[in-house]
């Protein structure tokens, strides 16, 4: 499949869309894909099922503040100088581009680096959506080693980390770089693996997905609720689960602070009228956690979405301003991370909240 | 010159009186190197003016808090994972190892590493004394760069940085590295450079100086106007500056504790009978400043050294205790820690401290 210049705007939004409010606003990452790859001409799209066994197959992908992102912007030049390194490093050559995360930014970060060095791009992820951490990929969760892995920032700064003894201080060491070295970002090349394993531990279609969701998006703009009968219809033969709609509300209030690196914050959504119960929406970087009188309604890594119902466009959480009228949807997450392996990694808990995961297919079930 | 593991002692002895209060206690470094050097048979210690133009330097030691160093000591492997990762990185062998400090730990840590491998040790070192950060090495003070660099730690974690835009990244980079990788300390090789490179920017002599005064304190420890005599004799000639004992007293108060992978502490000495005024020695790592009735006595880059009055031995800054009866020795840093371009790196202002440098021999001449 060809992606070209043309196509990039569509999976900008789609990505937006899946990020779940975190992964950066993609306007940046899609003015720079964009331009990769009409100076490319194209990229191809390999299906993760057709990717060669032998193929070196590389996660590529920004890793820092959303919110530092937007005012501070990337070089252009990250991307190629952490794939470099860690090429000279492996003393061998990339041969395919895989996004750690399909959301926001980091579902174009691939094919920047791609254009510039002829690499086909997988249609494929380590997510599903976008998280906040490193250990929190498919690719670490089933058992491929972030390590070694290479960064770069936007200063020339360039880090190989050779051997890490657990994928937790993988991500500690690169949160530290971008922040040391990049201001609060850098680009990152990790989880170096071959076609094979790639096969096993990504979750695919994710890129082609994004494609296609965006172009719902465009389509049906003034009209959310066809567009959430067009997703469902369009998920329904996919590894993601139910989609539900959870929330119409605005924004009431919406607390923010960029701390260590992340994007922490609490969301309050109040009703459009009357007097019907607020949601509470907790963030580390991405919209983990929704809460309506204190009981879970959406829980991570199901993934919550939330759309501007003026715009129809999806609101990542740095955009996030009072009044806003939106609505909230729910996706069940893809079924490589919700395993009972992923969810040692992705539940609630890991993020510090006091909840269990519960699929949101169980929680829609009990609502009726 | 040959180093047995009959001469280690000594110079981990001097090495702690050339720590001022930092480089962590010895005694594990003494053991370890004596261990590695009797295994070996000898070292070869290289006067820095007989290093070949073309040989392969390479600064080694550990990095992190001399506390931690004491309740986690190291694995043994650490120096020999460090330089292969350096090697495999760099493509080319080592052929001499230099100190980054002539203090503490970091005196021997060139020989278990050089034992390994069957290295020459070269008798110089990046500071003349201990100093808490890397941009203080007179290698990077001199424009060496720090990059590349790579440490390792006590699980096996291994990283490189590959460029730092400066070396006050490069420090940040490789501390952080201490505490997340091995829960404060670690191993680091660095400041790569050629002989030529080596003889310009390092101070030469100070290995054999530790061992000269390592044994000159073992001769007069009863006698410490003795030793302080002698050493005065053996530092006259070379480029450290005057000699001088600025107080006897006893420790009424320290208080320490362990910030960001650094010790910080403030030390109070009384006079040992009388009303006298007391001393106000400030710690990060190292003693940097000695103040009486908050009039400098003693400011950084000179050295500033602690004696029990009992045993004659330089005390750490992490093993002060309250009533211990000590002398306070100064003495005035090398030449080439005393130039206005190592003033930018090494002043009380870089340590936080509303302090200029003055030199300990104008400070004597006033005091006159």
């Amino acid at each position: 499949m060809k992606i070209t210049a043309n196509d990039i705007a569509a999976i900008a939004l789609g990505g937006a869309f899946l990020a779940t409010g975190g992964g950066g606003d993609t306007l940046l990452g899609e003015i720079l894909a964009e331009e990769s790859t009409r100076n490319a001409g194209h990229i191809n799209l390999i299906p993760l099922e057709q990717l060669d066994d032998d193929a070196l197959v590389v996660a590529i992908g920004g890793v820092g503040s959303p919110t530092i992102m937007q005012e501070k912007p990337t070089n252009g030049m990250e991307t190629g100088w952490a794939l470099q390194t860690l090429e000279e490093f492996l003393g061998r050559k990339v041969s395919a581009l895989i996004a750690f995360e399909a959301g926001g930014m980091n579902a174009l970060v691939p094919f920047c680096a791609a254009a510039e060095r002829g690499l086909p791009v997988v249609d494929a992820d380590g997510m599903g959506r976008a998280f906040p951490e490193l250990q929190m990929e498919s690719f670490s969760i089933y058992g491929v080693s972030a390590t070694p892995m290479a960064m770069a920032a936007d200063l020339g700064d360039r880090m190989i980390i050779d051997n890490a003894s657990s994928s937790e201080k993988a991500e500690k060491l690169v949160r530290n770089f971008a922040v040391v070295a990049g201001g609060g970002q850098c680009i990152s090349a990790e989880h170096v693996m071959d076609g094979e394993t790639a096969k096993r531990v990504s979750i695919p279609g994710t890129i082609s997905l994004c494609q296609k969701i965006g172009i719902l998006l465009n389509e049906h703009s003034n009209q959310l609720p066809v567009f959430i009968d067009a997703l469902s219809d369009l998920l329904q033969p996919t590894h993601y689960g139910a989609v539900s709609k959870i929330y119409e509300g605005k924004v009431m209030d919406i607390n923010r602070e960029v701390k260590g690196g992340y994007d922490f914050g609490t969301l309050t959504l109040n009703p459009l009228s009357g007097n019907g119960s607020a949601m509470t929406i907790l963030i580390k970087n991405e919209y983990l956690l929704a809460l309506v009188d204190k009981e879970p309604v959406t829980t991570t890594p199901d993934l919550i979405c939330i759309l501007d119902n003026e715009t129809g466009r999806p609101i990542t959480a740095e955009t996030l301003r009072y009044g806003q009228r939106v609505t909230v949807l729910a996706i069940g997450a893809p079924a490589l991370m919700r395993t009972e392996r992923a969810l040692e990694v992705v539940s609630p808990r890991n993020f510090g909240f006091d909840y269990d995961y519960v699929p949101i297919e169980a929680l829609i079930a009990k609502e009726k």
